[in-house]
């Protein structure tokens, strides 16, 4: 008997149409902007929701991520589906999915088996044109810059210092690391550039962190392309760049609404990198959510320690949100991998190992009530897990003070997490949350990385050189103080050594580079090999895609 | 008194549902794709046109362009307005605008004043996404090829002969030149490399002349991306690219229906260049409106010496498309230009000029002629121009033997062309027209360049070096010699040299380069400068675009 693959099964899904699907929720077709007839935006001026009250907020985090697999959007969904199963009206709010990874080695993004968000194809690849927008934004404050430094440079640029990118969605090695503006007089001043890919684009953070169009201006006006010959910092504003970009950004800003196999409600909006960026779906799209349903299912990226961490302390804490339960997602698989079992050994039955790795759950559960929020695990059941693994998993979230219910979202759908829905409702009905970010607006910088290195990451202490430090001054001294760090560091280890499973303590966090996103109004801090463009594998993903003879896309996933 | 702008124009416009401008043409609802209230793309399956019978193909081409401005979008947009005021049943189709320009100096490309197409700003921006399903496409195959050297080269490409270049839809003159894949061996092997603008790349060639996805893969597998260490072409099938390729460019393939200000049915579907390219609209987009409408007014770039010539030469002699008319769009400023008179002037009354000028409307009547094709005159009003020049055209044209219209499509919509469109449908009743191509397949390549110039531009002949007539040689022994060849010139005079207007002859036509497009099957041929990706001008557009409070676009034109 074979599996069926991801797209199989969602080719089998029986789609509503996307106006039926938001009439669930209480939207009139007038505020539904269909794109095709599976996929829409959301008119918010239509929608005027301002006057209603809140939802609960849910936040889908995960341990730290294993070769195994965890399956956090999985679980997303799944979870959705079950609320909605128990008659609560839900929605998740998930990240949209980057196309150039798909001609990788990536599979989608739109979750897995029967807990899947459709059309599928759509989402994974030109979904409604959010990110070519973010990249033709990106590019054009690229091209004014060049174009300014070729008329007369008024500004004083110092072409040795442009930080600003240009960027893709597209995995392209060639790109990273480039010399422009060849050939000649016509062509430029040459300099060295390079390409991200467009996840990693500002503008991306920035367009998950605006409030609104008018926000999103401000924002883009102050974002940061380099310095001129007096050091001082350049921005887009300066180049007049922002008006224009915004243009290019308006209907990206509006949320997409999709469905899942089970024909709920989905809002895909917004994925920026969650190393250099936040993480996590677009502010507008979550603020909707909740504004349209009783309970939001949202999702972060990479393990808890990353992507909570950033949702708490950087989105939260701008924008107000106060979430009511965290979901831990964990399986046997990832925590034996964590209690030292290698890859290949995973499908034998081992308490030892689990029972050793669960240290990481641990860790995990004790920094997210840090933030104040109470905390369910979710065990993502995979096919080969025993009962006595599941069982002994439950008995040990339980002595870590947590309810932990098996989620069998891949292959059961929504019905695979009825008990994880209740457990879910039980704990916002306690309403025993109260979030707070981790540390205060005024902590200096470094402070701010210190704290969350401590608390978040066990970590003994940072190091930072004198060229590290001198950074936060700068930012400091330049009005930067008051922003949060965002965190890059592997995602693999608590530690900044992805080798080091479970939960490491007493490490040292070695800053290497600082760098400012004035626009998303954060300043990243990275602690380790960060790649913003990544390439292809020698025998990519996309030699294997096509059109079968119906028309219909093959091997996608 | 202001002149409205046409952005103002535009937004004045009390636009239908797109479903409802679909029923005008008996298109039901299941067969639109809607994307928004008033762009969808139409699903050709479900219309299932195969066994209807063909309307009249009459295409809007131009005298040779000056910088007085001819308008031959909006004499198409009011034509089709016209015809559908005198009660026919009658489709546009037009190429799809460039979104990088908008930000350069180029106002949009949807038509002007009361002719115009709508909604403007999405049409000249993101509109349905096609073209950033192309920049996709192309930059994947790009991707492809770095990947295929960094991971060892099995095919032998010799980097420095490796012709498919990256694109992106932005007038960004620093990626014309650049050396990529610097910064050491993870990166890949550092060659020279740049990047075209999007509606130059081959892909959208191909696009624009492919019949359907089958055709559509054919044709990507065929591009010819450089050579191999022995000389030898290499392909992106080669590549085993044109799979993903074509995934990429499902729905880019579909035809995109939007509404004229009045409310009439247009196609807008794919936008070549008009010099290395075809420089029109899609193959789909014309048989779709030909099974659809009883008239189809479609239009071709530049002066008729390149449009109408690539038109019938490229596009009508491989699709066996048989237009029953040319409609040949003059002013009486831009013959005075041709005329003589420098552009300050042109506002004066001057038979003299116009007379002398009319030499370049006579050549076009001419060329239009050797086609098979009848030629029908339209004058394109403007507000300075006198009745005496105007009287004075027609007559002219009536030497030439053509019937000549005045058309006030700017000021008035349809009802200022009504007169011309009752033109076309007595010159369609004739069914006088006997098209042919105006050079066989089987003549050598280099001679149907000589045909085009000496028939054509009315050159004495053609002149090439040795390392052009040997590239002919090459094409020819590599099974290329049966392709149209693609014509690369100055737009602005029968000659190479811009500055000859009228209707110069005797001159020699030196050809510099010869490019194939083994995709889009044609062999451009390149006599002239030939820029495949602007820059931004010194005060771009740019500066001046953004959100009003109300959220609209201002300054897009």
């Amino acid at each position: 008997m074979s599996i069926p693959s991801n797209i199989e099964i969602a080719r089998t899904a029986k789609m509503k149409r996307i106006t039926a699907v938001a009439e669930t929720l209480g939207i009139s077709e007038e505020a539904v902007i269909p794109y095709g007839h599976t996929k829409a935006k959301l008119d918010l001026e239509k929608l005027d929701l301002k006057a209603r009250p809140d939802g609960k907020l849910i936040l889908v985090t995960a341990i730290t991520p294993t070769p195994a697999g965890e399956g956090k959007t999985t679980t997303t969904i799944g979870l959705n589906d079950a609320l909605n199963r128990i008659g609560k009206r839900s929605l998740a709010t998930l990240r949209e999915p980057s196309l150039g990874p798909c001609f990788g080695i990536k599979g989608g993004a739109a979750g897995g088996g029967h807990a899947q968000v459709v059309p599928m194809e759509d989402i994974n690849l030109h979904f409604t044109g959010d990110f070519h927008a973010i990249t033709s934004a990106n590019n054009l404050l690229a091209a004014l810059i060049d174009n300014h430094i070729n008329w007369g440079n008024a500004l004083g640029l110092d072409t040795r210092r442009i930080t600003w990118r240009r960027c893709l969605d597209m995995n392209d090695r060639a790109l990273r690391s480039i010399v422009s503006s060849l050939g000649g007089p016509a062509n430029g001043y040459p300099r060295e550039d390079g390409f991200d890919i467009t996840v990693a684009s500002e503008v991306m953070a920035i367009l998950c962190l605006a409030s609104d169009l008018k926000d999103l201006e401000r924002r883009l006006a102050q974002i940061v392309i380099g310095k001129n010959r007096e050091g001082r910092f350049v921005t887009a504003g300066d180049l007049n760049a922002a008006g224009a970009m915004a243009v290019l950004l308006k209907d990206a800003m509006l949320p997409n609404l999709v469905q899942s196999l089970e024909n709920n409600p989905v809002l895909i909006h917004g994925g920026p990198f969650a190393n250099i960026a936040h993480g996590c779906n677009s502010l507008i799209a979550t603020r909707t959510a909740l504004k349209l349903a009783d309970y939001v299912v949202t999702e972060a990226g990479f393990g808890a320690d990353l992507g909570a961490e950033k949702f708490f302390n950087i989105k939260c804490r701008k924008a107000g949100l106060k979430p009511d339960v965290a979901v831990l997602v964990a399986t046997v698989r990832a925590l034996k991998f964590h209690g030292g079992m290698e890859r290949a050994d995973l499908s034998k039955v081992n308490i030892e190992a689990l029972s050793k790795g669960a240290a990481n759950l641990q860790r995990h559960i004790g920094n997210l009530r840090k933030f104040g929020v109470p905390v369910v695990v979710a065990i993502n059941h995979f096919a080969g897990d025993s009962d006595g693994e599941i069982a002994k998993l439950i008995e040990i979230a339980e002595s870590f003070g947590c309810v932990a219910h098996v989620c069998k979202g891949w292959a059961e759908g929504g019905k695979g997490a009825v008990s994880l829905a209740e457990a879910v409702v039980a704990e916002c009905d306690k309403a025993a949350a109260d979030f707070k970010p981790l540390y205060p607006d005024h902590l200096p910088l470094i402070e701010k990385v210190r704290v969350v290195a401590r608390e978040i990451y066990g970590a003994a202490d940072i190091a930072a050189d004198v060229s590290v430090r001198q950074a936060f001054s700068d930012l400091e001294l330049a009005g930067f103080g008051r922003l949060p760090v965002c965190m890059a560091k592997t995602q693999y280890s608590f530690s900044t050594d992805a080798k080091l499973r479970g939960a490491p303590e007493g490490h040292v966090v070695k800053l290497r580079e600082v760098r400012l996103s004035a626009g998303a109004e954060f300043v990243v801090v990275i602690a380790g090999d960060i790649m913003t463009m990544p390439g292809l594998p020698r025998v990519p993903a996309a030699n294997g895609i096509g059109l079968n003879k119906d028309g219909q896309i093959e091997g996608l996933f």
